[in-house]
């Protein structure tokens, strides 16, 4: 194993560069702004420029680099390739095999940004000794990196872990950004608990959750929880029961190690996770009571993390 | 690879045994008895005394066999040991040691039953040519196996592909073998099939089913649904549109190329993959809408393939 390794994590807005020791040390992180013009094509020249300029600043030669892994938000195919990525405006783009002809030869590795940041809480985060692991993101939407037995799960048609979008609710009017209805993500994402607390505070219940101006949001509500108000209280346990029960059909399904909660949401901590927990161990199937629950670690640095992960295979 | 490999399913009262070219041809099979008497610590020995007379009755040298698989019913560590298998009286039998010292350093591996069937389905069946695929087994409950990338997907417990236990109705006032409410098999099986019969019967509801003499049985729910019974029709609208929508949600999480769908229930063929499919069309993901359906094709045999599978990774 070499000593240094890239971790790249391309956004829509900024590209998340990392220097790490295989160790799994962050060594520097930096970011450069994602160039989405021209259907993206300037973005991995702009990496492997900014890669380059770092090496040559740190003074680390090419032979002291295991390999480059970047994260992306989209599906990326088994050989390399991304079909489509919206965010960045590329079709068909190998990614793998294009950065490894700009970088001179260092060996590349693609995942989408959701896997990388699973595999990067099992390696040095939340799920870190786990070889199996699913990392749920509450942040706009709800987001899902499987890895079985240290693989990621991509799904055959980049779709594995999109529990976003699992129905949980077939009584569901209002429709899901998907267009369906009922999808996971309308009630446990953090626009769903601001969903679920305009219809409490639509029936007239008290709770300081009034008094905040503006916009109500998820922060909000399990801020003035933790302070004991019952209004977010309610809130909080019809979020973590839709949740809690949804995570113990997953365990079903692929019975984890762990559940990793990671995303904008979970900076709420232990009360989140407690509460989520308390209706997952309500609901689940006996032999999946010792599926363990944490909290992500690693904030927005996982998918770097994860990128790293993925080349040292 | 060597020529030969056996395949062996272990089951509560009999084992299937199979002589398999390691091509994927099944030579010849046949049964033992399964002694389950003194926690079944005769059931390896029988078996190697079974394998060793097969094998000098068609004069096959020690040499030429890959391998033996086996499959038994109840969950199997990666190390190959048996925690527990009730059906057996087994406990902490490590199955794979046990049976290569009594075969004479012959490689085996152990898999759950459920798993390696999905195995065999994949290898040489209506999975055949895919490498993740979900095997579900309409039977008395509902059974599946998971095989992602090519391998099996056992749990950190055993409890992979335990979706007969995915809660699909928070209402359902009548309990689960497993003593939760609302699981998948209570409708997804054949004896949920005859429980939602018999409700609908209760109604009043005209059938022919009314002139089967003693039980109603799933096979006479899917024989008068080909005759155009209208009574049926919304039996089998009902529990096709259950197994449908669980189906929709776990694409969500595994995405695979196909789901395979086997058991005794599943002998009603085409007109159950159909109905159970127009449900998932109507509910999946637009990313998991090119996923296949086809029918389990080697019957009770599956497992036996699978085994060998199992030994030629």
């Amino acid at each position: 194993m070499k000593k240094y390794g890239f971790g790249v994590d391309i956004g829509g807005t900024t590209c998340k560069l990392g220097l790490f020791e295989t160790t799994g040390t962050l060594l520097e992180k930096w970011e450069i702004t994602t160039d989405t013009k021209d259907n993206g094509k300037n973005i991995l020249s702009d990496i492997a420029k900014s890669l380059d300029e770092k090496m040559k600043e740190q003074i680390i030669p090419k032979e002291d680099i295991e390999g480059i892994g970047i994260g992306l938000p989209g599906p990326v195919r088994r050989d390399g390739v991304v079909p489509v990525c919206v965010n960045l405006g590329w079709k068909n783009v190998n990614v793998a095999r294009e950065m490894e002809e700009l970088m001179g030869g260092i060996k590349v590795k693609a995942a989408n940004d959701a896997n990388v940041a699973a595999l990067g809480e099992m390696w040095q985060g939340g799920g870190r000794g786990c070889k199996s692991l699913v990392m749920v993101t509450l942040g706009t939407g709800v987001g899902c990196g499987i890895i079985i037995d240290g693989e990621i799960v991509p799904g055959s048609n980049g779709a594995g872990g999109e529990i976003g979008h699992i129905t949980v609710n077939h009584h569901e009017t209002v429709p899901c950004n998907c267009g369906r209805k009922g999808c996971l993500e309308q009630y446990a994402s953090a626009t769903g608990i601001v969903r679920i607390a305009r219809e409490h505070l639509a029936k007239g219940h008290e709770s300081s959750l009034l008094d905040e101006i503006g916009e109500i949001s998820a922060k909000a509500v399990f801020d003035v929880y933790k302070d004991g108000d019952e209004t977010a209280a309610a809130i909080v346990e019809e979020f973590a029961y839709v949740l809690g029960n949804a995570l113990s059909n997953l365990a079903c399904v692929l019975d984890p190690e762990v559940f990793v909660i990671g995303g904008g949401v979970s900076k709420a901590g232990k009360p989140l996770l407690d509460a989520v927990e308390k209706h997952y161990r309500k609901a689940a199937f006996s032999s999946c009571d010792s599926i363990r629950f944490a909290l992500a670690s690693l904030g927005n640095d996982a998918g770097m993390y994860g990128c790293v992960r993925l080349i040292l295979e």
